[in-house]
């Protein structure tokens, strides 16, 4: 059995996995070897404070506190370290907390293990309160959040949630053409062609999902702690430029039909809308192809992040620049065609769920405010799970990138804070 | 021992061999299957015409007709198929043709092949005439003229001709981080650390390499055939655009420093300064870091491939272009920094030897006209070796593409062009 940590004690065991040396950032990819060795560990940790383990064949776990009631139904559950234990289901609805383990290509450190750990550390900070909570409080991880790998953001609460099909799911392919089942098959997960959904619905009576912020409003605000309003719109769209290969030596300009002229105006025409709107629009992924230097490319394909106040702000957003784009491979003698690979709509947290939890605390209520960044919270949200989020200030505002950073300090405010509204809800 | 096919028999053997069903294009990068098969079947046609086959270690390959002289002075030589043979070198200097096998990322048929395959028909040719040249005739094969794999065109040419050392070339990683020596040892050729060059100077008096037209010239003219008068200057250079990570959603577009965008506007700029200058600036290959969708990109690597008429112009040129992108940077809150990885000066083929092959024939003399593309007979004639090139007209004029393309009836009058220069050449 492993020892219990602490919080800064986990933090410290977290800190080496899946991290660049020459960059300092965190490589922490779906089914890889360090987010593998991230869920290992968490269910050595959740196991360690006897928690029940719950988990599906896609790397989602929730381990479950529940002194109240600990065995009154089975669920169908795969092989875990605690096989051997007797694993029962819930009596009532619980309160959930949690965040995910996965990074995107050289992120942070925060960016999901911030909630997961600070879950742990607050039933640790609960138990030493001698909390005996009237419902369970469980602590999960949901897989493959980033979408770093399979393309899909919040792979696996949508799943768990079931506003997306293992149908659907079992199709996606990561940049090598890994298709997810096989990827899951050699992380040693075992999927099946069952329904991947975990019923959170008749598990989880309301979500808290602690946060590393990824902006500046708490830093403005002087404020180590916020609470969540709202989640832009947001979604990812693939840009195909098609022209046509030639030599780049012997090729007059003028008879060119370059793509990458057609994305350059694009990502600039992009970037230009979004800042005159004060909404957001980024092309951070490209393939170019053949992508040789002395050839000029055949096709362009370009992802864009885009996201607004409104749904039909980023309609109109997405709309101007494929627009531009178009109007601009005209010109070129390309073609622009556009393909919404997922978009996530407003989605509005429980207003009066965020006022509990924001107010009537020592030292004055906890700001409310609103994110740009999708999250598992937001796939719960909209799959009317009653859902709520904690942030913890980030002093430069930076994330996705090494650079990420939240003072110790902030974080303990920030398991503290976690365990004061698990406390209320679990009451 | 294998037959000795027509130039059509060739051309139909070789047509499969690294052929992308998709899009119909060209995959043969050095050292790997598609070219180590094309470069074993040149061994066996030339072979079955009982040519002397010389190679080096790096895959360069000679086959020597020389019926007036057959043994005169060893070589070293690396091992051969025809190993048991008694391997002469040559008593006097030969006439050399010859190009390369090795393609561009999805390429096209024509670039390289056209002139190897050529050479060895045009032998045939001489033979039927009843020719027996007074000098050696060699047909030659060179090793990663494209530069696809490790970034540095001709770098077989290069190092037979003794304008680059081993000792620089042992260092050239490819794209994945394979060290050259390491890729010649994998594809069976045997690197050791000695000196790398053929001594060509020693055994070549004059080079004509045939290739396919990368242009218009020759369909504008309506010639079959042209002789070549010049390389334009060209180089490659990398552009490292530098920013900061952050994530796509929640940082504001004016908090960013966002390397894309200054890449966007120096492709942009480089399109337009070369188009308004006759000149040509392409970015053809795009590297991005970490290349994911949610995130701002920390780098950008765009190599830009510049051409100009003359060396000063094309100096002026890569200057203005970095200047542009170096404002931008400065907007941005990116740096930018420019490495020339390969530049090579003008050349121009040897006039009289031009003037000579070019002259004098049934219908007209050919025209003679310039090339902006680069060729190992730029490398030959800058190392002091007299060179000419014959260019076969390409009806569309695209080339390192899938579509490139030269007709039939066109190639075999290009071999019968080059039967008619090595008879004059070598008489």
């Amino acid at each position: 059995m492993e020892p219990i940590l602490s919080f800064e004690q986990m933090w410290r065991d977290l800190a080496p996995v899946g991290r660049s040396s020459a960059s300092g950032g965190y490589f922490r990819q779906p089914y890889e070897s360090a987010e593998t060795e991230l869920r290992s560990w968490f269910v050595e940790q959740a196991t360690a404070r006897g928690l029940r383990v719950e988990s599906d064949e896609l790397g989602n776990i929730v381990a479950w506190w529940d002194p109240a009631n600990q065995i009154v139904r089975r669920k169908k559950l795969p092989a875990l370290p605690d096989e051997g234990a007797d694993r029962g289901g819930l009596s009532r609805k619980g309160v959930l907390t949690g965040s995910h383990l996965d990074s995107v290509l050289d992120g942070g450190a925060f960016d999901g293990p911030l909630g997961v750990v600070s879950g742990l550390a607050a039933v640790d900070l609960l138990r030493e309160r001698g909390l005996v909570p009237a419902k369970p409080i469980g602590v999960s991880v949901f897989a493959e959040e980033e979408g770093s790998r399979f393309g899909l953001a919040c792979l696996g609460s949508r799943l768990a949630a079931g506003t997306m099909d293992w149908s659907a799911a079992r199709e996606l392919q990561d940049r090598d053409g890994v298709f997810l089942p096989d990827a899951l098959g050699a992380a040693g997960l075992a999927p099946d062609d069952g329904d991947k959904s975990w019923g959170l619905h008749d598990q989880v009576e309301c979500f808290v999902e602690l946060h590393v912020e990824q902006g500046r409003d708490l830093v403005d605000r002087g404020a180590a702690i916020g609470v969540g309003s709202e989640i832009w719109p947001h979604g990812r769209y693939r840009f195909d430029f098609a022209g046509q290969a030639n030599h780049a030596g012997t090729t007059r300009m003028e008879d060119r039909r370059d793509p990458m002229l057609t994305y350059a105006m694009t990502a600039l025409a992009a970037n230009k809308q979004a800042r005159l709107a004060g909404e957001r629009a980024t092309f951070g992924r490209v393939e170019v192809f053949p992508n040789g230097t002395n050839a000029v490319p055949s096709r362009v394909t370009a992802w864009l992040d885009a996201r607004c106040e409104t749904d039909d702000g980023l309609a109109a957003l997405v709309a101007a620049i494929e627009r531009q784009g178009g109007d601009r491979a005209g010109r070129d003698g390309t073609a622009l065609a556009v393909t919404a690979e997922s978009v996530s709509g407003a989605v509005a947290f429980d207003p009066a769920l965020a006022r509990r939890i924001a107010g009537d605390h020592e030292g004055g209520d906890w700001p409310i405010i609103p994110t740009m960044a999708g999250h598992d919270a937001g796939i719960l949200s909209a799959a009317g799970i009653p859902t709520a989020m904690l942030f913890v200030r980030n002093p430069t505002g930076v994330s996705h990138s090494p650079d990420e950073h939240a003072e110790m300090a902030d974080c303990l405010v920030g398991v503290s804070a976690l365990a004061d509204t698990l406390e209320r809800l679990a009451s």
